[in-house]
């Protein structure tokens, strides 16, 4: 096992060590003088690197996502650990333990996923549940929905986050669609469960969280496109029209353009789809915003996802009323 | 009782009967001549005159609210009936009985109210609960409750609609508040029944649906918010910041500053008002705009609530496939 | 041979013919009595119809692209021909001829197919030229392709249309690509040929421009997504990444989200391709403002494409100097 | 003299008379056939007039600002007279009298002109005075600054509402520079009197208001830039930098890019130019509105300067309370 | 007295003295170690503190608002000092001389006060007057008025800056009514006086310059909406309809929906208080950013309030010509 | 010759040498102690200077294009040098030589000019070519086109930029004006070559990049305004017309208000000139942001021109599979 890991690590201290490489960058100097930054990382976590020295030729094998032994000395900048390296080397093959590299889920993701296929169990119209049975129980896809987050920074951001949210979304969905008879609520089910699973995809989770360059050029709208457009075609008599009616639940859940919808909601279920997805994702940024320490007096730090301060009304209430 | 109904009318027929006048408006042609227009309302509906000649002297004493005898021709205009009108005078007090103008509500409001007294009932935070009290028994503001419409023309625009709205927002709020257990229930379903209730003021709604002067003035948010004020400040010991709370939700509950709030929702309950006020909203627009037969082959004709078409989905699950 | 055809009719005139039913649609009036009213067509131009009376037994088996025979009267309302239709009845088959209710495009499409080919033909790349040829020969698409136009309003909105503008993007792009060395000229051609393929299916042009449901739901780009996608998959060693490249073409072509295009363009060939796509587009649509007569002096009318009225730069330059 | 003027015209009088032509466009009816469609004016006012057969060849000498003879049956049409014409011919130019066609203010500019000339003598830079006086002394200019409107539709849109918009400013500039004692207030005089004087130019308001092609092709900000330019370079010694600051005075005023200024204003000067403009425009606006007896109870009728209706106050604290 | 103050402070210093506690953060380094952060004020200004050890215990009972004993080392770090604290505890109540803590408006606000109530003694209208004198003395409101900023950091932001701009409107209101004869002084001096008054609850003051609670979660309209609610509705027989018109003047003030205005200005004297507050705020603005020394050559700091630089205009006309 | 120059700056060096000042600016920390900010420049490079103590007396003299002479200690911050000023002085005129001091443009602007000049020469409308001739030839301009770049940070930021990008589309034009037959190809090169010869006056690049004040007051499009009215005048004969269409085509050759342009393209030639423009700076704007090596794995590092990340083709398509 390898030690120290980036959770133990201390300012002040030199060590010798291990590490998984998840972002490789050259950069210059403004006197151009080019310097080496890495972002490394093991399961505990991550650390910026950067090498000042000599990386030209150890540097040259080191690429996103190769286990590298590193020397170097951890410095405090600005209450915040980073490695200044000496010597960097790729490592042999025997010489790292995959588990010791790649965090894992802080839930219960087998949980979820039982969870999600009671939900498909649950759905009544034959060609929407062969549809989702197929998706979610896709040998290559079951294992990125347990372990993919929703995001890298907006809302469920966390290995499991995916899940988490399209759980959370089958449940308001079993809660709402009923007060609004019309809607039907296999349909409704079919776009939650679908809807971001192009994000097993579109995001980066083996080490640390980011986009896959699919991601940046498709995005996980497209990317679930292809996906769902393929399965659909591979089960015996999908109604055409009703495969038309699934994209659309897929294309418009944004909303509106801006977000990245390339058509507007147009159906009953398409609109609720939208509602809930954007309901259930700002209550996420919420929680995940009440729950970190960082504020001032009774608010929170300001949330970029939800472009505000939140209030925290507990201690609100229990707090002394302010001078002017 | 009067005759002919406003529902009753036929083109090219002469008539000599009773209305309310619902607007008043001196227009004058492009060659510079004034006319009167006045819409004309009764309990079955509204309609447009126009008089042309010698309404200078007889217009006089003619005002919004004004009940008056009229002689007219009717006159199909595209398909569209109008009054042209060649007498008119202010009715006496013995020519009309009330009830013949005031339309009635065609949905049960009896029975919504008693829902909603219910819910009020179910307030287990005592402050919250006495100024939920306050307002809905209000004996000024109880019968308004069950008259008002939700808007002119946006959404639940028709008489009871403003009830109907609020008791579906409780009902959605008691299947989704125990879905995020951070949420506080109790807040949240005071926001849903006062968010609106300055629209009872807002509206007109005595004879047809319109804005009062007040009501373009200042708005529903700032009508409700002295309504509130004034409801919570009698209360003896309601807590200022529990107050402040109110007074938020209240204020935020339109979500973003273009649409009026003057302030974003900034904690759970306010956050998650906005949003299933704004998801029943529009799925009441949906509904009205599918229940209307107009549109194109399987869609609906433009909706201006949604600004956008909308899907017929089962007549076009049934259609044929297209010819490009 | 039909008599008479819409080209041929006169205000004032009782006619008994066939047409095609581009368009169906119940309405009523605000007095509440439903009316019919149908777009009809046949290869000389649409008409538009109304049918006041009866038409609840007779229009219950008429749907769009049904064939119908028509007794009604001429008329000449505001300047613009209508039909007030007495009777109607469904075609028999034997009654009508297919040709007589199809407009032929005005262009010289064969010629422009066989240019296109040639482009084709020119693309070094194996697999992009597969892919093209594939696409571009397709027994299914190729004569959607010679038919279809480009919009129903914005620019080349004739039949024949895509294909004019296809071709034209071509011809700009071997001038323009090797303007700029570092661009890829199979890749940018390669977006030129397939990025508005999907208007052949998001488009109705068998009788009046319009769009297909398919086409409201989903739009052109996801509905060449699926085209795209089962085209390279089909091709034995297509290099996935290549294919990434190619549906980000597709993706990005409107150049901003709010246009519809889910992603923006993030390399040269993806830029380039929006910005000649936008340039020709732009071309075309004053193409066709200018050449309509209509306008005020030495300005065309209102142009709802360009959102602005154009200069006839001729006819301002031989004008007289203007009095203020 | 002409008889009847346009303000005596009578529904279904046939006339046969002279008029200016201030607008020609010929327009096909939606079955293709066209029409010739004429806006004529006297000093009195401005009608619609079409001709419907035999224009193509008594149509072609007919241009904006010809002097033509009309035979026509004057029409009511939705309460606006418009003309139908049988004959038309060009007048000879013994047949018209100038005076009948040109319409005079009706605000007494003579004065207006005096007070800016008073203005100007009171600015104590002498090369600001000097620009002044070349510019509003100029014998080009001049007799045009004492009839030009200040807009089309907008605000001051009347026969001399430039010289009123720009006296009413010089009044607001002299109270409100001494409030802020580090206005150079010459500097914001200068830019007051000049700021519009490209409205010369912009807009044509001989016989009827409108926009001159250079006026759409440049708009006023250019237009005056030219003239300032060379007034500027033709007074020996004029500072260079005061130069560029006059000219930002200019530029900016307009106060932001998406109303036409290419620069935001960037000193008090300008700052308060921009301030002072838009109150008073707005407040034209708004007198103008409220002038009009159009309107529904005791709001105006929508007014498209300000984007909104506006309240009769004196009428709304004299109303009855209203019913909801 | 305490010494030494924030003002006399030098770098490597090391100190212990007292201070009020303005803001209290508890934040953590990215390697997870919690720290304290506060900003530490006396009646000479404010400086930032952070504790890296042992704070958890001293910490607890320090919390905005209180006074504390500071054991500390003065730290240059890029040009700003801040402490570095190594004891902390909260201070007995007779170790701190209040006075020592508050620091003082350095504009004569007594002055302004009084001119204030002149203004007030002007307004003829017996109602508006007997609200104005209702508020402006208010044993309550009349202390913060005179010690209130206008805002944090957009304009007037200094203590007794709320003031400053309220009579620098007044004056300006005085000068430009009789300019729009149709405009009521009185009802526009009312909207002028009242407009910002809930900024005195909006904001902290106290120490240093921030947002209240109350301030953040309703803002200065609504707080000020109760204010004047209360007040209106305490002066007998004051006209409803009149009140209408105050709290619209209050209401829409701030001219458009994104700036926060839940109503846009419906009458002139609304339009007019907009036009006039917006022109004074910027002024200041101006006013504020030419005062400092900061910038580049003749040009002001970037100034975020009005989102540009400004011109140093005198600067200017003297600098050289500049070369290319 | 001075030395060491900018470029061979090494971290912890003690200099004494001369520099030309491109900028001056006092600032002042936080504890309100100001302190001397320069930027210096030679032909190698900028660094930025700080002096922090005694400078009041000898800074004086020093403005923006001086020459100093500086004795200074060289220090790396966060890897970017910069220089700590000891003692500071203007030079004598006879201690620098001036071509130590002007980077010389690194792309061949004579031959850019010879080809400029050339079409010129093709020109066939004889005013245009005159007016042409007389920008590009005129001995105050002509040196300035060849150093001019085209913009401080956003496209062919360069010394020379300006004149590579014009004739970038010079050819351009050359290749697209006869593709579509009814351009004037004439009219098009007119605004290609004069478009931005506003810039040789808006920029500052005698030194260091930068806006000149005129620049920031006006912009290059207004700037370009007065040549080319001037220059037209100039002229015997110039259509009076043609002026305005050429005045038009520098007007709105930024296509939108936001950007500045005052006006909207109106004709084909202001059309084509817009989208070739915009086109070209794009493409210019990419290469610049590929040929830097900063980045993250494929993709450039953010770029603020085109507001996003690009893609390195060539590298992705090289690159292995992504793990998720």
């Amino acid at each position: 096992m390898k030690s120290p890991f980036v959770a133990e690590l201390q300012a002040d201290q030199t060590i010798s060590t291990f590490f998984l490489v998840s972002e490789k960058e050259i950069r210059s100097t403004r006197d151009a003088r080019p310097y080496l930054r890495l972002e490394l990382a093991d399961r505990t976590g991550t650390i910026e690197a950067r090498m000042w020295e000599g990386f030209e030729r150890d540097a040259q094998a080191v690429e996103r996502d190769a286990f590298v032994k590193v020397q170097a000395r951890v410095e405090n900048y600005r209450g915040k650990l980073q490695l200044s390296i000496d010597r960097l080397r790729i490592a042999k093959p025997d010489e790292v333990e995959a588990a010791d590299y790649q965090a894992q889920p802080q839930i219960d993701v087998a949980a979820l996923y039982a969870k999600l296929l009671e939900f498909v169990a649950g759905v009544a119209n034959p060609s929407l549940r062969q549809l989702l049975e197929a998706v979610v129980q896709d040998p290559q896809i079951a294992p990125k929905l347990k372990r993919a987050p929703a995001a890298k920074l907006m809302h469920h951001a966390y290995l499991g986050g995916l899940l988490d949210h399209v759980v959370s979304l089958c449940e308001l969905s079993r809660l709402v669609a009923p007060h609004y008879p019309e809607v039907d609520g296999d349909l409704l089910l079919t776009g939650v469960i679908l809807h971001d699973v192009g994000k097993t995809e579109e995001l980066r989770y083996d080490s640390a969280l980011g986009y896959t360059s699919e991601g940046q050029l498709l995005g996980h709208i497209l990317i679930a496109y292809e996906i769902l457009v393929k399965k659909m075609d591979a089960i015996p008599g999908f109604p055409p029209k009703l495969k038309s009616l699934v994209l659309h639940l897929l294309a418009s859940h944004h909303g509106q353009y801006e977000f990245g919808s390339p058509k507007l909601p147009m159906f009953r279920e398409a609109l609720l789809l939208h509602y809930l997805d954007d309901m259930d994702s700002k209550m996420g940024a919420a929680k995940a915003a009440l729950a970190s320490e960082h504020g001032v007096d009774e608010w929170t730090e300001w949330n970029s996802a939800l472009d505000r301060r939140l209030l925290r009304v507990e201690q609100y209430l229990k707090s002394e009323p302010e001078k002017k």
